[in-house]
């Protein structure tokens, strides 16, 4: 794993090694704001609270004694490809690899929604985590906070899943032990880790990690107002060939990667080797689910000629959306979803 | 006028001069954001628009021509005293006078958003004013945008002012003309200057400069979340005697200064020579005005020994609410009210 910073952890998938469409533990990309908790699972609770009738607590037997489910959900940490950015943005300088597909097993929020009796007027959820600590730069609110995130109640109640095992393991300790939101097709910053509150809010949450932080800006009328992270934007990235590989010239090459989007299909992946003046279909490998990538690949024939040459992936999804050329700078350093150059030497 | 900033220009009111209530023209404090718009009045017009059934502009002479109303208002900048903070918080240092008190004479908003026939789902009002330009620190939109803050729709329709003269005269430059807002009984930030735009907004606005810029933390359930500035907080300030002014030993001193509150009224000011362990009440000058500052005294007989003395003011309004003694530090660089130590010495 690429070490994007020791304290608190955060590491990279080297993509090139992308392989199957299961991402394993060991190579799944880590994001940490704080240290990472050391339950004492004896003491351990998952409290639910706020706005619902019944609030109660859950020890770790009690919630893995409930129904469970299993999806399958790629998370994509909302600054992944940031050291593309030119100039170059705040934060950890993530490469191709924050992002990752499991299968997650666990229960649905709703169903301990529902036991706790859900009140009418909760127009969100609030998922906090055991991880906290000061924020260093201001607007910051005074000593420590913990990390924590809001899903609007019919999110909440749709698919949320509250999951303690990964790709069929216990959870890891830097995914979240002992358990984890998962909100499919949602950018990573929504899947709180450490989880030990559940929080039924009537009133929309403004908490610092979607208000300052984890947050773009959007035009209403002409005017930018400042929104959260929320849903996944379609994108794609090729794994193979990686930045500055070298390539054999007039050859075929085997260009492949990975394309995902928010709640709906990947329904298209194309490659361009003149910089975008012509674009070629690649192949859809495997079958379309819902909130996971998909594998593709492209047969490439490189050129006879050696230099250097730029390649380019550009995903569309069901709903019509496809991967812009350019950057837009009203996203700052998050939503790195424009078509990212990888620029390869023909030898 | 003390220089705070040249350009963009922002001028504090050497507070040791608080004569009567209003605050001369030239006395009050200015805080731009931008260069002050340089409008032509052949062209210049005020834009109702957004969420209204006719939307409509208007001249300036046919802004004038409709039913006024004057009223007097404290204006106070969020920042106001942020000099007092330990440790230096950023922004302009103000001292005690980024704040004033005038009369202001326009037309009411309610009258404009009646004639162009706000929506029923208007939740907002957005004004925007003609001075503009880029933000300098990320998290920030792309390119130059307009200085722009809304109110709720009850406040819209309750008693803000489009104005057009202070204290009788015509609106100054450096006070927004030819058109401001005033927003009676909130921070000076929602009383744009250089109006240009009105907007009926369905949704809440979240603009930069009521998102990143002047919010503060509030705990919600004991964790914290962004807010806007919006409504005044009970204050006052110490005029004379100054900070570091020598005041004769064993001798009749007149204390003297304001304080102000949002839609209440100051019932009380009290003053604290032994750091606060004993107060002693001022008298009220004047009579109540709602949204105005009220004038305060207190003889104080200094001390027969010379050395150091800190003097302290408190206010308190007639919803009960008191300064406090100690700095809130949720508040990062805003709302500086807690009583704010004037140390001079007795000689």
């Amino acid at each position: 794993m690429i070490i994007r910073e020791r304290e608190p952890l955060n590491l990279e998938m080297p993509f090139a090694e992308l392989g199957g469409s299961l991402t394993p533990n060991g190579r799944f990309y880590v994001r940490a704001h704080f240290p990472i908790p050391q339950p004492d699972m004896k003491t351990w609770r998952l409290k639910i609270e706020g706005a619902v009738a019944r609030p109660f607590e859950l020890s770790y037997d009690e919630l893995r004694q409930m129904e469970t489910r299993t999806l399958t959900a790629t998370l994509e940490c909302a600054g992944n490809s940031r050291v593309f950015l030119v100039p170059q943005a705040e934060g950890a300088q993530w490469g191709l690899g924050a992002v990752g597909n499991a299968e997650w097993t666990g229960v649905p929020l709703a169903a301990v929604l529902d036991r706790a009796g859900l009140e009418a007027g909760a127009v969100e959820v609030i998922l906090e985590g055991a991880d906290r600590g000061r924020i260093k730069e201001p607007p910051r609110p005074a000593g420590e906070i913990h990390y924590a995130r809001s899903v609007p109640r019919a999110k909440a109640l749709k698919d949320v899943l509250l999951a303690f095992k990964m790709n069929g393991a216990e959870l890891p300790a830097a995914h979240g032990f002992p358990v984890r939101a998962i909100v499919p097709g949602w950018y990573g910053v929504a899947s709180v880790k450490w989880l030990t509150r559940i929080i039924a809010s009537e009133q929309p949450f403004t908490g610092y990690f979607q208000s300052i932080d984890y947050t773009v800006w959007e035009r209403r009328g002409g005017r930018p107002v400042l929104v959260p992270i929320t849903e996944l934007l379609v994108k794609s990235e090729i794994a193979r060939p990686e930045m500055a590989e070298v390539v054999p010239a007039d050859a075929d090459y085997r260009v492949h990667g990975a394309a995902w989007t928010g709640d709906a299909e990947i329904t298209k992946v194309e490659i361009s080797h003149d910089r975008g003046a012509t674009w070629h279909a690649a192949r859809l490998l495997g079958q379309p689910l819902t909130h996971a990538w998909r594998l593709w690949e492209f047969h490439w024939h490189t050129p006879a000629q050696p230099g250097p040459q730029t390649l380019l992936a550009r995903a569309t999804d069901s709903r019509g959306r496809q991967q812009p050329t350019d950057r837009d700078a009203d996203r700052g350093s998050y939503l790195i979803t424009h078509c990212l150059p990888i620029e390869v030497e023909v030898r």
